[in-house]
């Protein structure tokens, strides 16, 4: 058991206990590579919710002084406003911030990187992890893009660590988002899957592991946002609406009806007792019509052409929102955490989404 | 002043009270044309948050008993379970039923049709209307695809009606979804959107109109949503992810991001300081290979092709929802109703954004 300084026995207890009984995984030992906002955030996860021991390793030179300063807003409420208890997770060891990726993955049962995304880091980092790390250890990646096969793409087809290489992939911030999607490249056992889903489940968080099928760009939520992202900037474009009129007419529509049921269930609706088919049948042609008047941008143009849509984007962004600094943030977490208390009341932690 | 019944005295003092002083819009007479569910759930609306006095016509035969049986599921609770309360409506003549559109529209100050989605109807029975009607009558369609300028085609181009006609184009169910959609023709008054903009801003719901610059198919949250699904159902059709895979990928992430911000607002923050551009700067690669490699199904096939992807995302959609039914709609508006209410409760009821 460690010890906790005075100022923050009471609202630390929890997370600098990694043997406490009360939550679980108390026998892994997590290894973050990468302390971006990704990786701060699954720190706080991981701190918050399992009894893990935890390594971090980041190249920043100020690695601790970061996390001194950045990790205590991710945290729970009573411990946010005492940098104190940052300092007994280190000092009580449930903590350890390493020097060199090397140590920092020795020791570890799950190693999970959130590094640049850039397929040649992600290349050189796994083979730096590989020659260090036990040889069971599970390896997850956070990255919002490049599939777990290219990320082993310059190792043999029989290597064992593609077996055990899995997307963990989050939704920003990921320590209140419940989406974690677990993208399995042809190569990685089954048991990875397993073991990821039932890590995440076991979470008292509300967090919700899916599993995908098969690699595909963007995976499935950035996908589906970065479509419907295109059609915002076209609409923005073509003049129909303007970058805070888009924001406020999604947030007084598609956003609450999403955070209730996703799209094909509450299209469902749309058929009454035909359901989908009915749903199709009142406005499948209105729909085509929308398909085959889509806006085609592409990134193409580039960003310097002031008549182009980036620059429409950009400057209308600015203009409505100006810098989203820690305010804003906090803000933005209070709204998330309250639209995902709001799912958890309705359904329960689990997710099951039947009854609604 | 009405005199309700005994039964009826608590629940609905507000609702059968026409000169309520509590309530906005007591000079204004609405008549509500068509009364499906988007009908009623109109009618809810402005019996539930104006004091305005409302006809209603609907050719159905049963329009009295449908009415006495479906209304109170979208009153607010304490009604609800009086089916008493419609009758004192009735008896106090806050609400008449018609049984011609001619009597219904005669002494309204504002019309507002929600009929079948088809051309030649709207031309029809705005033909009806602006015979029967006042001259000065606001003319509102809650049309969800067809675009004010068409709707009225059929007249002389300086036929004064053209510029008293708005879309007023709710997202299901107006009566707890916050979206107006308010979309003029070229020809609509500026005055008819300044008018409808007040009408809806003053009542104490929340909802939030929101004026479209240019028609356009599907105006924008339509649209947005309609281009979103055409990628979800592409997924589905790939095999990357089942129905209900996604519908849980959706409400994990995107659902609760976009209930607290718009897309805009959200992808600001991944910029960092530099906002939008750094947004595009880190990740438009990402976003311009997605959208390079995203689906682009047509409802051209039909769905009775065995191996197409409506049958598909029917047959999933079935199996994974069943009928959706009165219990499933109960569940529904509970869950629209907290989301909304968690955004009232962060930023005032007007919508105003800047402080999240």
């Amino acid at each position: 058991m460690s010890t906790p300084t005075d100022q923050d026995q009471t609202s630390t207890t929890n997370l600098t206990s990694s043997t406490s009984g009360d939550l679980p995984h108390s026998n892994e030992h997590i290894c973050l590579i990468g302390l971006g906002a990704i990786g701060i955030s699954f720190l706080a996860l991981h701190l918050t919710y399992t009894s893990a021991h935890v390594s971090v390793y980041d190249p920043r030179p100020d690695l601790e002084e970061h996390i001194q300063s950045v990790l205590p807003l991710y945290l729970p409420a009573p411990s946010a406003s005492s940098s104190v208890s940052i300092a007994g997770l280190i000092s009580s060891k449930r903590l350890v911030i390493h020097s060199s990726l090397q140590s920092a993955v020795q020791a570890a049962t799950i190693i999970q990187e959130q590094g640049p995304e850039n397929l040649s880091f992600k290349q050189s980092t796994w083979s730096q992890i590989i020659s260090h790390a036990s040889p069971t250890a599970h390896l997850w990646s956070s990255t919002s893009g490049i599939p777990a096969s290219q990320q082993l793409a310059h190792l043999p087809t029989d290597h064992p660590a593609r077996g055990r290489l899995l997307i963990v992939h989050p939704f920003n911030p990921p320590h209140i988002m419940p989406l974690l999607e677990l993208v399995p490249s042809p190569s990685t056992s089954l048991s990875e899957l397993t073991f990821a889903q039932s890590y995440f489940s076991a979470l008292s968080s509300g967090h919700r592991p899916i599993p995908i099928h098969k690699e595909s760009a963007g995976f499935v939520a950035n996908r589906l946002s970065f479509i419907l992202f295109r059609e915002a900037c076209h609409l923005v474009n073509q003049g129909v609406a303007s970058v805070e009129e888009i924001d406020e007419i999604v947030r007084a529509s598609l956003g609450p009806r999403w955070a209730v049921g996703g799209p094909f269930k509450m299209y469902g609706f749309g058929g009454g007792k035909r359901g989908m088919e009915g749903f199709l049948d009142n406005i499948g042609e209105a729909i085509d019509g929308v398909w085959k008047d889509a806006g085609t941008i592409t990134m193409d143009l580039g960003r310097d052409d002031p008549e182009g849509w980036q620059r429409k984007v950009i400057d209308q962004t600015d203009r409505a929102y100006g810098v989203l600094g820690p305010e804003e943030i906090k803000q933005r977490d209070k709204g998330l955490r309250a639209v995902v208390q709001v799912q958890q009341d309705l359904t329960g932690k689990d997710g099951e989404h039947r009854e609604l």
